[in-house]
């Protein structure tokens, strides 16, 4: 049996990305494609139908992911691939798309190559990767892997107060039925995704590809400090009890104790809102987000703790109150080393050079991993911009990384995944 | 002619502010009531209804605000009096209302004494002091004092993008003809302004009522940083630039520049906004509101100046963009001597302490006072509290706020307004 990953049509792929960005567009010609919307749900629709054109047995879940399966040559696990289609608010158009369109594409040219592969090959798109609307990210792969908290479903709420529940509903999937959504570990031989880098290290080596090493654990908390509302004028700065500064201080304590964490410490706060929030009233209450992650998990647990402890002598200091909860945690997760070792090969095949990389991001692979081996190919996003309307990879880096999957997915899919060795 | 202040009925005005808070009552118990919005609208209709029964001859201006007159024994310039009824998000139920319902009760009982003033008398309910809804306070008495900029109508938005114009129309007001609000100087003799303290002075020194000397001018500002949106989890600390730790080093700056200013200045964020706004972006912009104030001037402007060039210097070193806007400015006031003077006389004929303390807080006082001469009287507020739901005036306290108010109106609609120097 021969397939050639060179003849992927990866005209293609860049038509289907340029497609879906309609779904969400913003005026600042970005994207907002939130988890369980309406955009959301036409980009699916239009993958689904894609995938219905391909020949593939498409399928959703109670959770809201799809899947797209092309049959290999032996009964067996199949070999899991793909990425998601929400976005974050103003995002870009390749964060989650490529890896599902790149995907797609591999199969598709498999089968129009009359190359059937040895194990079954299922595409997936993930249902609310980002965790831009309810506060749990990579969420369609949390359903998978069995993690997600299926007992939330009414408790958890978007910023509108819609419950998961109701969302799910909306959206036509079955929040009576998620559980069914988990599969046990040994479905699924292999997971391979293919997403845009999100930062500068490929473009620096001047390099389209590279191989993931392992994926960053990260700690999503919420810290709440609540001191008193006054009047703006009529309160003097020394009888305030003001969680404004006191919140400033946190934001510069947290980007303190990064730097002085390791290179590859990252701490963010992304999100902040003071209430009542009027220019002329001293705050009753500052909320905001904290993103901390390391690709060595003590290492960032060390870094949360060192935050908590200086909200604490912040709020002390201020005669505040302050709170820190963590609301969501993902494990460092390392890349598979047989796959890392097949994408090596296929990459060197196709006359690229094996580059490896460490990935700062999250993604669905991270869930993915409490299933079955994973691995990951990134893509050289331009100026390392991810998560903004610049976010741009170029057609030719497209067509790079789609045919590295292409190779890749063939290759893994003729493994004899029963030999491997627990990583 | 003979009037008792002592007569007024205080239990009514207890009546009609516990009658007001159902107009935009919160959750938590406190008040949100923008300007021109149904809740203000029903609160100034309840005040137009009393107005009316109290035998006040009530008119409505282009602009929202609402007047009821008592006519004087002598033709000549009105003694003008109030306050406004609109709050902040989740204030309380004093701040405004006292003014307004006090000056009512004032005529109200020189009515049913049959107590005739020497000039008019006119109870004013100024529409939009809080400047919570669109950028701009003490909104009704600057259409009063002709000082708003009415061609910017329509281009002035709340934050949902209803414009000022369309606001006013759906009020009910008549925004193609807003300049007739406009009053010459000369139509009041003088403006008296009773309002809740919003500090703690009064309250330290065990007194229901002061007489204000002055009001702080005030500056509000809007900072924005633009900076670079980027992954959280991908870009390392050291490429970033990330407008957030700068806005928070802005937030600490003006609270170190207000401390070492003077007692008298204050700085507030009371706003804060990051977008795209989720946990897992580097924010691309932040914008935030700062208000500052001073009973100098002078000061003031250099403080706001200190911390216009620190905004400068932490984006010069963060390598961000800085812009910082004035949004609105109100000059430092001074009571009139005589009206203070009166007010003092009054009190002493009440057995009252002419206790006089300056005001931090910005008032409707502050524009009159391009037309006439005015004066204010503090009401204790607890625990220096305002703007919150746990502002609370006690009924004694708005008692004698209400008797102090009513036998200096009846004094000062009784002087040779004619023959007051210039202060």
């Amino acid at each position: 049996m021969v397939f050639a990953a060179r003849k992927i049509n990866a005209a293609r792929v860049n038509q289907r990305l340029a497609h879906l960005a309609q779904f969400g567009r913003t005026g600042e010609g970005g994207i907002t494609r939130f988890a369980l919307t309406a955009e959301e749900k036409a980009a699916t629709d239009a993958v689904a139908a894609w995938m219905a054109e391909a020949g593939l047995e498409v399928r959703r879940d109670a959770a809201g992911n799809l899947f797209g399966r092309l049959p290999g040559r032996r009964q067996g696990p199949a070999v899991l691939t793909g990425s998601h289609l929400d976005s974050v608010p103003n995002g870009g158009n390749f964060d989650g798309p490529l890896g599902v369109l790149g995907a797609l594409e591999a199969v598709q040219s498999m089968r129009e190559q009359g190359a059937v592969p040895e194990l079954p090959i299922e595409v997936v798109s993930f249902m609310g990767e980002e965790g831009s609307r309810f506060p749990w990210g990579l969420m369609g792969s949390s359903f998978l892997n069995g993690t997600f908290p299926c007992d939330q479903l009414a408790a958890m709420k978007d910023r509108q107060g819609i419950s998961l529940e109701e969302a799910l509903r909306q959206y036509g999937a079955r929040p009576e039925a998620v559980h069914s959504a988990a599969v046990p570990a040994g479905r699924y031989a292999a997971y391979v995704e293919m997403h845009i880098e999100q930062a500068g290290v490929l473009e620096s080596h001047n390099l389209p590809v590279g191989i993931v090493t392992g994926i960053a654990g990260m700690r999503q908390l919420r810290a709440v400090i609540r001191g008193r509302a006054e009047h703006a004028g009529a309160c003097p700065m020394e009888l305030r009890r003001d969680p404004m500064p006191a919140a400033a201080e946190l934001v510069l304590a947290a980007e303190r104790l990064a730097r002085e964490s390791d290179p590859a410490t990252r701490a963010t706060v992304g999100f902040l809102q003071a209430s009542p929030g009027a220019a002329n009233v001293i705050p009753a209450q500052v909320e905001l987000t904290l993103d901390i992650r390391d690709l060595d998990g003590a290492r960032r647990d060390a870094c949360v703790e060192r935050v908590r402890a200086a909200l604490a002598e912040i709020c002390r200091r201020r005669g505040l109150e302050g709170e820190l909860v963590v609301e969501h945690t993902s494990p460092p997760v390392r890349c598979h080393p047989e796959l890392i070792s097949t994408m090596a090969a296929a990459a060197r095949s196709l006359g690229r050079e094996p580059f490896q990389l460490p990935s700062g991001a999250v993604h669905d692979a991270a869930n993915v991993a409490a299933l079955c081996p994973v691995g990951m190919i990134f893509v050289r996003s331009r100026g390392g911009l991810s998560h903004c309307p610049e976010e741009y990879t170029s057609p030719e880096d497209v067509a790079a990384g789609t045919e590295l999957l292409a190779e890749t997915l063939w290759r893994i899919a003729a493994v004899e995944w029963e030999r491997w060795p627990e990583p």
